[in-house]
């Protein structure tokens, strides 16, 4: 079993390990005995791994409580927030009891942002069954739901109380949702780790490992800026025109999709002036996975939809700039040098 | 003006001085420059202070929403959060603009809690109109809305970034709320301060000096315990059965009759065994302010609603015990013994 410890305001550990649903229960007891569990999954993912892992929990000796929202993004709102902390008062949890995750990024970031505000703050518990979610969302404690005036609008910094991730769970995820888990991980080798993203450059390498680095990754940029103030930025390498992408694609596009041309995009663009080779060397990483690396917007799309996401960070545009595998940069623009990258970044 | 520095996870300043209202936009520009602000108030404190105090933001530079709930206990619920974030959201509010609480306990948890959760949390400044929200609910962070199981069960921790207290907007307080909140300050001076408790006994105080003494002693226990579990409890001197008989009286009567009832039976309780005088002095004190020292609910009845309570709390029952003015004691009770105590608190 690989353990990543993660020193956060509350410190906590990831375990990875293949099989490790099975063990869920044993894993949990051992660190804190038994409380009551209220377990939050998706129709998907319950269907899948909702009996092998309420078993091992009941086994373990835990009083096991369940809500399952529809799977995908929509479930992410407000109405299931209410829904699950007016179950969660109904049936007595206590602040020593703890909320579980069981899925991917939707109800994780559900879940998590239910333990933040119930009570003031419970401990949950994730495990992730996406690869996005193993190697992204599940670290870091950021949680939220969504509003209708946009995506995580409404959520708070909440850290896990422990991570479980069973790599054999990927196996049944459907090729679409394993590439947009991959577009992550080449962008932790973009931005942090050049023997990363060689090893990733083609499939066929060995999860357990690949996931370790990639939560030591975010692990290390969140310790240093928790709350997303500075250096938690370079996480977003290939997301701010990713979004705008996303936003544009009416969210047909998958997540990944996304990152995968905001990346490019940016890398193509500096390219041009200051570096060889690079924008070939992370096509091929990305088209190994099937993502792309292009998109039929035109620049004048994503700089309008980029506008109205500006409006809401209140902030100056920070662009991530990758322009050496492995080492990250963040950039300050101003809107027209902005609209010159997307321009230059569009043309092959 | 008296400046209270509170160094809490985000440390901040309580400002208390006569007519301070009318100085709040200086006060704010000159400590965070001129973010948009969105003010939160009820009916009854926005028709008396909300032109004052939007004047003075607008005046000093602010742009200034304003969000007006209906006085009253019931406004602090999931749905006044919700359409306040996505009033927000609407309005393009950043992580860089602020909230402002106008108005008591019920407005401050809400607002706050808007605060702690929009954009995974932004700045919020308090300008408590209650005695009760001067001296207790504004400092220490605690927010949150009710839910139908219960009171304050949806919420989070969150730190105001500046507490602007003027006591003269308690003139237009009517009695009984002013009595609510000088069970509060009763309350200081029995856990923690011998002089304040001797300052308050009878009425023609000055208003600035108490309210400064009581958030000292708060912040004083509140930085030792943030999170609230372990020396913050003393805080619940007189709560404990408080709740309760609140609760059995359905609200009917205010929180501080209700906590002066409780400070009153656990002190006569403890006093037929361990003390003298005490209890006298007390029941002075909390009817030179009109407030009750005795209840028409039985022992069983508040026993059985603790219990309820209890279930909730899901920890031993401890219960805040003053056995000599300015000192509090944590006891650990039994069911059993919480209920002899209350039988023994009953009887005059």
């Amino acid at each position: 079993m690989i353990t990543v410890a993660v020193d956060a305001s509350r410190p906590y550990d990831i375990l990875i390990e293949d099989g490790l649903l099975v063990r869920a229960g044993e894993c949990l007891a051992a660190r804190f005995g038994t409380p009551r569990l209220f377990l939050v999954s998706d129709d998907t993912v319950f269907s899948l791994y909702g009996e092998t892992t309420v078993s091992s929990l009941k086994n373990a000796g835990f009083d096991v409580e369940t809500f399952v929202v529809e799977h995908g993004e929509k479930s992410k709102n407000a109405q299931n927030l209410f829904l699950i902390v007016n179950r969660l008062a109904e049936k007595y949890f206590t602040r020593g009891d703890m909320l579980v995750a069981l899925g991917g990024g939707v109800v994780g970031d559900l879940c998590g942002f239910c333990a933040a505000t119930f009570l003031r703050g419970v401990r949950y518990i994730q495990i992730p069954t996406t690869l996005l979610a193993c190697v992204d969302s599940s670290v870091g404690g950021k949680t939220a739901v969504d509003l209708p005036a946009g995506k995580n609008l409404f959520g708070a910094f909440w850290q896990p109380s422990l991570v479980l991730c069973d790599p054999t769970v990927l196996d049944t995820l459907p090729p679409e949702q394993f590439a947009s888990g991959m577009a992550e991980v080449i962008k932790y080798g973009m931005i942090a780790d050049p023997d990363l993203f060689e090893t990733v450059k083609t499939p066929g390498w060995k999860r357990t490992d690949v996931i370790a680095r990639c939560v030591e990754i975010k692990r290390d940029i969140v310790n240093a800026d928790e709350r997303d103030t500075g250096i938690r930025q370079i996480l977003n390498f290939g997301h701010t025109f990713g979004h705008a992408v996303e936003s544009l694609s009416d969210f047909s596009l998958s997540h990944g999709a996304c990152v995968a041309i905001g990346m490019m995009l940016v890398t193509r663009a500096f390219q041009k002036t200051e570096q060889t080779e690079l924008t070939d060397k992370l096509a091929s990483s990305l088209t190994a996975y099937g993502l792309p690396t292009e998109t039929a917007f035109s620049a004048d799309e994503i700089f309008k939809k980029l506008l109205s996401d500006k409006k809401r960070s209140g902030d100056a545009l920070n662009l991530i700039v990758v322009r050496k595998i492995g080492k990250a940069e963040i950039r300050t623009l101003s809107l027209d040098e902005a609209r010159e990258i997307l321009r230059a970044g569009l043309v092959k």
